[in-house]
């Protein structure tokens, strides 16, 4: 790169990749957007009008394009193997959106075209990794603060969904972050995973199960559980407590005002995403410009996005075999080490 | 009864019977101790001469005294479903510490001979129905504060245990408060249950399994998770939250000063059961006097001994077997719904 | 005594006198209540029959009787001196509600007379200092948890009160806590005092000063701030915050479930001070019929009872001056040291 | 502006004035750094050489300068006055950090420039009217969730301080946070003030006044109450509760992992303002920008300096003389409602 940003290209411009564009653009100084794409042509031009970026014809032709010098694909989840293997041909820096595939044999050649490059390309969006809450209780288990972490507790309660909403999307794209994040705190992989049946909630406002009760199995043993409530909760509410041998840690509400009226004294909770996991965003975009600059990503790896995909084909079918199942997974190649 | 307060005889003088003589003596108004048994003879002597009560040569010849009106028992485990029997036939009120029996048949036995009496004699031990904290829990869940319950994740942590402490003990000793706590706060009974293995805590003093993953299913599906540390956690610290529809419930930890220095904001937790739950002892025990003087006892019944029994049973089958096991328990009579 | 229990008289059968009686007779094992008188007939009559106490024609008769040992004064504020009088005349104890008296002058009378006689008779009614969280900061200042204290603030809130409550009052029954427990975590004496003006509340039912805003500082110089709010607070709460050098210690609000709903987390506070304060009413009486029996009272004294009096005193002299005023105390009889 | 950022020149590169530096360069989009000075010239020149500005030989000679827009002082505190006049003789915005001038005479001359030309230029250094918790308690209260606002309590503590620390700084660096956002919060001038003697603190490491109990009266009779602790604290802790007629609100804590171990329950607490507080930088830079930028200033304007500075000045006074002392303030001028 002989400019003085990064020039990034963009394909998906719907709400989450519109909101990428606005970090990249306003937020991250070292990256701007130079080009767009999405299979809509509305959407794609109005943001290149608004940040004053090329709409490209088709993701191949902006992931080739000479002044792309990293993508990121924010587009529907069934397109972005394709993408991410042509930016690995290309030998472009790629930031993908969960999830990074919607089969383990795809993720299975990149990992192989990346690794035999032996060199990192894609980050995937596992934005928690950048929450501060998370990387507090991970340096503190690193610390050793509360002794080998021994089991998992969380909740990821949801308050409403997208229409067509589905149960495997409970999964692929919901518990898909206590997927990732649960095996980064605990820097291990997956055994064998399990959803459990429970009571439905009536406050589902499709056909889709809900909540579910997901758990994983460590290697080493630990335990995980993963309450999921895709629709109808109090509030947008994530929980996660570590229980170690000497003690436990628990990701933190977000501060707000206390208040006392009522006869009782409360915080406001987070209702969205967005309101909850924001500056998230900020920081796992600064890093993905950052590990460019330095050619060196850090963030979440192809083989982190390849983990997630495996574990989730094995909670749907241990969803639908009512048993636990297996996690099987390649070797793992030296540069995701 | 024609004199002024409830007569009771005392089987088992150890340190929990000890304290229940204490509170029947100072805390409960309408009660006295009047006569002591122990298989070692000092104890009961101690008692007897602190108290002013008279030591008899057996449980049986206590529970057929004419000066006993009431028995507690608080003798070894294996000693419970004789003296239980005995008092049913002797048709007199007895409190009897978990575990009502070690086996289901006794229970059954206990529970036919009840019902065929047409009213209830036997109280059982389970004093967290009495702690403010669960109590508040269930009338909120009664007004209908959450929506219909469906989960409750849960744990009993531990900081140590008494020398001979054994696996199973785990199940009968320990996880059999939230056998019987979660039937309580959800009122309804267990369809199926499991032990899970965990990878194991280096801070247990001896050889059992340590923690623990203890789940029940409810006859509607409901789940409960509980933690299970019975060695070397770092506080006495139970948790219990509800997981409804509409909302959450979390039992409190104690009240305790809010500690600002060193650069941290703190409380301190408890270090015993006995520090944790002594009020709720009192609360027991003032209700099981009120019950035999209105004739009409209201707390824990055979039945819910009989159930803790039947789930323990199937607990400890399945971490034996590796699988879910049935819980399954004889018709409820009539007198104990 | 050569009766079981002390014998107690209870002089004042209204709401907080049969609170009283209650306790002494099913809380508390060492006493019974043989005696009530209050000048209105109807309520002791009432109390009489249901405690199986005897009334007496006057509060002097009560006191005098040979089967009283002890006496508890919860008649109205006027008339506390003459009974706490004759009672030390009698030479018997007494537990008196407070305020001890309507000025200093008559507790310099007693102080007089109880230190002349070498030995405490007089317990005051200072609830808080039984109250757990208040004990649980008395320790930690004394473990030199926060180093040396150098401030309190604190708040007492309530949300109505009586029918012909008065400025004064938010003095003389309302702070009148705050300057006893504040004196007593400080282990100080005051030396000043002041009443600020602060913008008003319309939430007040009737016309007195509401909220006012109480401090003192000690005669080490340690300050005291108390908001006073006797009207239209959100709950009965409670707040104390004690600074030190090296940290701060802050009273628990009382345990409560912990409830997420409706996009917030929240706890219940208390309403009333019977519901905030009950526990302590109990360890209170039950200190007290200890201090009998050892024939070494040990709660707040006839002293304690002064400082409050001559505190109040300022409070309202400065509430009238808008100047600090001055307290101002006899010397210390060893028997109060 | 002709060019696409904000030219911005900075007097002052210590180290608050190197982190605006920061600041304006990588997180603020609209700003870039083209001017530095400071009376020292090697931070002048590091910070040049690092952002690409140019060194200015006078604080005035860079203020004049064709290439600034915008002027950021962040020079010793006697400097600022002189500073902003040259600015707004420019007519050139400007920001500058707190305190605004030595003397409220300076501040009423800028006034009358500032007033005279209609249009605000001046944007003072109070972040935390850009804290996500002052904001959150300002929006409560416009709300009306506790009703009208009849006091604050707060509390200042610090760890420690840079060598050279006086008494008067208690006011006019630390306690001036709390003039400004009391002000901000209630949305009222002050009427008098005061400077409260406390016992003193043995973990000064100088021989200031350590600490201070300082108090705010509003026109309305509002008080507001500071607890000003310098030197020694447990950690950097910012404290604020509003209390209303209704209710009250607190500034939380910032979020952070709950952790249990070692029998207690804690969360770790800030240790600097610059822990404490650098989000609220960032924003209050993005609002300066972009008042630029719509050419109508919106944050703390002269008359919050000013405001501020007349408030130290009766602070000081009050201290000296041991008495409350009057806030005179000339007539806004309409630029400023």
């Amino acid at each position: 790169m002989d400019h003085n940003k990064i020039q990034v290209g963009v394909i998906g411009c719907g709400s989450i990749g519109r909101e990428h564009i606005e970090r990249l653009t306003n937020v991250v100084p070292e990256t701007e957007v130079v080009a767009v794409y999405d299979y809509v042509s509305e959407p794609a031009e109005t943001a290149a009008q608004q940040y004053g970026a090329t709409v490209y014809e088709s993701g191949e032709a902006l992931i080739r394009s000479d002044e792309v010098d990293a993508v990121l694909i924010a587009s529907t989840d069934d397109t972005h193997a394709a993408y991410v293997m042509e930016a690995l041909k290309q030998n472009k820096y790629v930031f993908c959106e969960k999830p990074l595939a919607l089969s383990a044999e795809e993720c299975e050649k990149m990992i192989e075209i990346e690794a035999s490059q032996g060199h990192r390309l894609v980050q995937m969006g596992f934005n928690r990794r950048y929450d501060s809450g998370y990387v507090e209780m991970k340096e503190a288990i690193q610390n050793n603060e509360i002794g080998e972490p021994l089991m998992i507790h969380s909740a990821h309660r949801n308050i409403s969904q997208s229409p067509g909403f589905k149960t495997d999307y409970a999964i692929t794209r919901v518990a898909i972050h206590e997927i990732d994040i649960s095996r980064w705190l605990l820097d291990e992989e997956y055994d064998e995973v399990q959803v459990l049946k429970v009571k439905q909630s009536k406050q589902t406002s499709g056909d889709w199960l809900n909540p579910q009760l997901v758990t994983f199995k460590t290697l080493s043993g630990q335990r995980v559980d993963v309450e999921v409530q895709t629709d109808g909760a109090y509030a947008y509410d994530i929980r996660c407590q570590v229980v170690g041998e000497n003690g436990t840690l628990d990701l933190p509400d977000p501060a707000s005002v206390v208040k006392r009226n009522n006869q009782s004294v409360s915080n406001e909770l987070a209702t969205t995403w967005a309101g909850r996991f924001g500056k998230s965003y900020d920081d796992e975009f600064l890093c993905w410009a950052k590990g460019i600059l330095n050619d060196q990503l850090m963030g979440a790896s192809t083989w982190d996005g390849y983990a997630a995909c495996v574990t989730s084909d094995a909670l749907i079918k241990s969803r639908d075999s009512g048993k636990p199942e297996k996690v099987t997974m390649i070797e793992q190649p030296d540069i995701y080490k």
